[in-house]
């Protein structure tokens, strides 16, 4: 049986790996090791780890390592302790091959200690390109990385212009289409959205048409992420549809985001919005299927609305240069671009639906590839 | 003034910087920030700290990083403690720009804070290709880095090929050739080697010749060190020619390595060896420039020797696909390859000089540099 | 000039420290090093650092170290942390003497750090008993410091109990004394409390006789956080007497009593509470001053409120055995004896002024005894 | 079964515990887990670790946590880093009592982690007195602890003067008196000292009369570890008798130590020691018993000695006011001091057996209490 253990440190990496995890368990010659870190164990971040137990995971070790302070410093130190817990962990799982997840500032934790012990170590979702701090963390997993999965076309290529061999480049697809395509096949909205999950603010009728916001932060842009925020706000309660709004996640910039939130609301009566802090992956998939259009900068907008051909207004550079379907209309931290873009796709053509982002079987192909590959820990650039 | 922030984390990184430190120093419009950390504090690795003050340079902090254990796992937690303590180093010095060298596993936490504190990130000697642990950090490090010191024509060329600016890129050579090119001008070994570095084992008149031993662990290899270095003695017993052999530096092999050389010296009557454990740069390089041959798998080897003409047998694959001059010659770990090539340098014709590395003025190419260079910690992919 | 580094790491510690601060600041042969760490840097726990400053105290250095999880585990590696950071701070600040203030569990990592340093120790109130884990931490700091500042002729006694020599033991009173000296001069509630301090709840004109609630966790019964500030909620909602209630500090248990504390707002129409997150030291005493009577199981029930003769009604076992004054009624968790106890007071006799914690000028009295000790950090039991 | 974690951090600490562990091991209702860390793990401080295993006991955990720097920087941060470790040690394997040992500094972490993790914990031989760095450390863990095993009757009354209950100190006697105990019995040295434990310097012959050596540095006086080392180096040179030396453990001081006795070989011609790294315990023991004399500052010389009726002299503060028997002879770093002392033995009355430490049955008292204790992690001071 071969160990494969799979580090998840915040909420929205659990989408992106979730069917791979169910795969690996499945698997008759693979073990799955689930560990659950950083901010996917903490309540204000949305209790990722909840929705993982009750998808019947169990989690084999948990790590702590969110250092407090909501600044530049604490996360580099988030990074350190990651590093020092880790370490630990895998001394004691002896994992065979680790996994790593996308490109979170904490996820090089997990890439370097796998790294320096000699550890083969398993990207999913390198080589895609946006244009901030996550940039950076991004590819140097890559160059840390033995084994690439990637989620399109574009992605592999790119990791193999970044020098990686293409033998271990594989374009699986992103998994979080897998669970697009379980939503779509059973997409009614089953259950009292607000007994589900509270919540606060403006309630609606269920026949009502509704928009979606979830907008994050952007790390190098601390300072400004209130500004950012308000434009949104602003934009949001002029247009005066029925709206859901997701909290952002945790982030050096995290704090300007929600102060900006909280100062709007108490400024200004707000009647248009309700505010969630999260919501169960799938429901909120049900939730955007049966949507107007996503606004924000969620990666979502990019990879699952492809797949499902939900409208989405993408704000900002948080997902710039990203392979897209024809589902996105992008825009500037501006009131105005955000309301044109919003009132074009309720009143114009609809999108196509798209397959950039893979057919939803990403997670079957990952734990196949897992079970299969050569272990190594040992490479060399091409060029 | 732009604040210059220097992280020295080991003996041979301060070789690499040596110059660049005096330049940066000397220039009008830099500050330079010195920290010291990891083995380059410590007695049993050298004392760098001890060089390093000598030769005239304040040091600004001290980071005792180092985790005792001598295995794979303590060299991760070294890395997170690195961060942890670099994080509250870099908060309170606020450099404009932190400046990280090479390629050792302890490099990254360097590049990782500065990364995470969105701080500019200048990267020495990027680019190059070996073969080994230090091959992943040293890309990873590239992929974090925002402005790049190359060392040749072919690491600056393949910076590029990893996805980074050319305009960030600068081949300004390797700074260990300005410390090469002044030992030449000046090469006598005007003091008594045996007196002023101790060491043990056999002594050697002045006049005779003499050939020079360096053979670091190679740590993706960690059971064969000791077989690995034992060939190596073995050779060097049987050639019988006078030898300065020195003792390997830090890392999850060395304790291989060293147990190699105690195991062989009480096993076998050594009568041709002298072990030092380490010598002054300067000192080191002129008796280089004395020597018939080097033997091992130091980059000085590769580097120095090549500007200073100096014949070379490289043993295995730490340097692997480097950059090099006419003057190696690469063998296996195999006794009589190394005999063999080792007599062809004392009996057949001596190698050209070559500017592979560099002509002696990186230091200040460097130092020029940033004080020049636009800050930015910010950047993307350029496929 | 003696270097005097204050270390407070929490928002209560600071109102025990203020006047020393100041007296330290003031004294012509004193520095004062201020480091600010834990939960005093945090927004969510108060920012007792902006406070700091805006009392015009400057800081010397800032320590994040509060890792979250809100466990006891999280809890123990907060105080790994901050060892971890003060020792950094310490080598750099190099201070004659290093003050430690009271029992929070994260104050023995300053105090560990000094101890293994050799810098003199100084303990501001250990010797009192409550308890709790509070009292483990309390005397062994008592074991580890060279100078002892009690509150107290009872705190006084029992550190000389335990075993530490009386020439190093100081009956000053507490500082916090000092503050509800001044505050007693110039009680009038000269502002808007709900426009200054926010907070949500109900409203209450000036001239409306009020009580004051402040009931925080007990470590050590962390299940039952929950069901103790419930006893207490449905206490107050009976008597209906207008109340401001006060938001715990941070502990493994605040999880608990603020669940709590939600959950019954949730379910209860509560008419005649209104919440504040925190208030400044002076505004609070002011608030005390003209209140009716203290609930709940703060220390200031204990010690201003005996200087200033304020009713408290105390709950459960936090302040169990300190040195009280006659201002105090004692009860358990239970709805009924905390109903009884306030209406005692309310329509009852007035409770007499009491000097056990001192007199007004505990922190004259530190300052100049930290200027006049004996430097030492070497100490032998007395037994 | 209760699960009792025992935590051995040095190789002292490893005699001190050793019976204890095998009665853990065999107790019906026990089950021993085994933590091993700090230098008990490393080679360079005689790898305790492998004589743990070679005696048959499996080790649960191994915590790497020494930081590289021996000064009371790195001390300090070793242990924050233990805390940090040991808090997901604990975690995972979840202990019904930890039970830490003795006053070294590192042990500090293992009280500090189980008392904040609400763990019972108990503390093999507190309440004695010594009078350096370790005196704080023992009487704060004293105040950590919940369950007390004195060494002897006086330590017994010291704790409980402290402040601890009666009721929860047991005086069982040292558990290193059942190692003498068990040695006596069977003292034969019955294998070859010199091929079994190499070492450096002279070789004497198995008839030949000898004393034996040990002297730790004591860590307040960092600077003159090397003089006071020097002291009885001179003397054990001039009295000319057979000497077998052991080195010192690590501590803050023992590079001053180390410095000390290496530099004072390479400028004296010594012809009458053998210096050895370290022994296994029972080897110790037997060369004891074979001896003249014991010199230095070990506590071996005065609790194994005492029970064994050995002649010691005792140099300097180490060992200070701790019970002992009529066996010691104290004398200050004084070289006449020293071997007027030696001589007096030498030439004169010979000591008689005590048992103020014990009669060899305390690793059986010590588990018969594990099992038998109440459980519980809260007390409170008794005055």
């Amino acid at each position: 049986m071969r160990k494969i253990c799979v580090v998840i440190t915040a909420r929205p990496s659990y989408s992106r790996i979730k069917t791979a995890l169910s795969a690996i368990r499945n698997h008759p010659r693979l073990e799955l090791q689930l560990v659950v870190a950083g901010s996917a164990l903490l309540e204000r971040y949305g209790s990722a780890v909840k929705y993982i137990e009750s998808d019947g995971f169990i989690i084999t070790e948990r790590v702590f390592n969110i250092l407090e302070g909501e600044n530049l410093t604490a996360a580099a130190k988030t990074t350190g302790i990651g590093i020092l817990e880790l370490s630990t962990v895998f001394e004691n799982l002896k994992p065979d091959i680790v996994v790593t997840i996308a490109d979170r500032f904490e996820t090089i934790a997990t890439a370097i200690t796998a790294s320096y012990m000699n550890i083969p170590l398993a990207h999913i979702q390198g080589g895609e390109v946006t244009g901030n701090i996550d940039e950076k963390v991004r590819h140097a997993i890559t160059k840390l990385a033995d084994y690439h999965f990637a989620a399109s076309a574009g992605a592999q290529k790119r990791i193999h212009l970044l020098g990686e061999e293409k033998s271990s480049i594989y374009n699986t697809g992103c998994p979080s289409i897998d669970l697009a395509s379980e939503a779509l096949s059973n997409s009614d909205i089953n259950f009292d959205i607000y007994q589900k999950y509270g919540g606060v603010g403006a309630k609606f009728k269920n026949s009502e048409d509704y928009i979606v916001v979830m907008q994050h932060p952007v790390t190098n842009e601390y300072q400004e992420s209130k500004c950012q925020i308000t434009e949104t706000l602003k934009a949001i309660q002029e247009l005066n549809l029925s709206t859901f709004w997701f909290w952002p996640n945790v982030d050096a910039g995290s704090f300007g985001t929600s102060k900006g939130i909280r100062s709007f609301r108490e400024k200004n009566e707000v009647n248009n919005i309700h505010f969630f802090k999260n919501m169960e992956p799938t429901d909120f998939l049900k939730l955007l299927i049966n949507s107007k259009c996503l606004i924000g900068n969620s990666s979502v907008g990019i990879r699952e609305c492809a797949y499902l051909g939900i409208p989405v207004v993408n704000i900002g550079s948080r997902q710039q240069r990203r392979d897209r379907g024809t589902n996105v209309i992008d825009v500037n931290y501006d009131k105005e671009e955000i309301k044109n873009a919003v009132n074009s796709w309720i009143y114009g053509d609809q999108p196509q639906k798209s397959l950039v982002y893979g057919g939803g079987d990403a997670g079957k192909q990952i734990a196949e590839k897992l079970a299969e590959v050569e272990l190594k820990f040992h490479k060399t650039i091409i060029y």
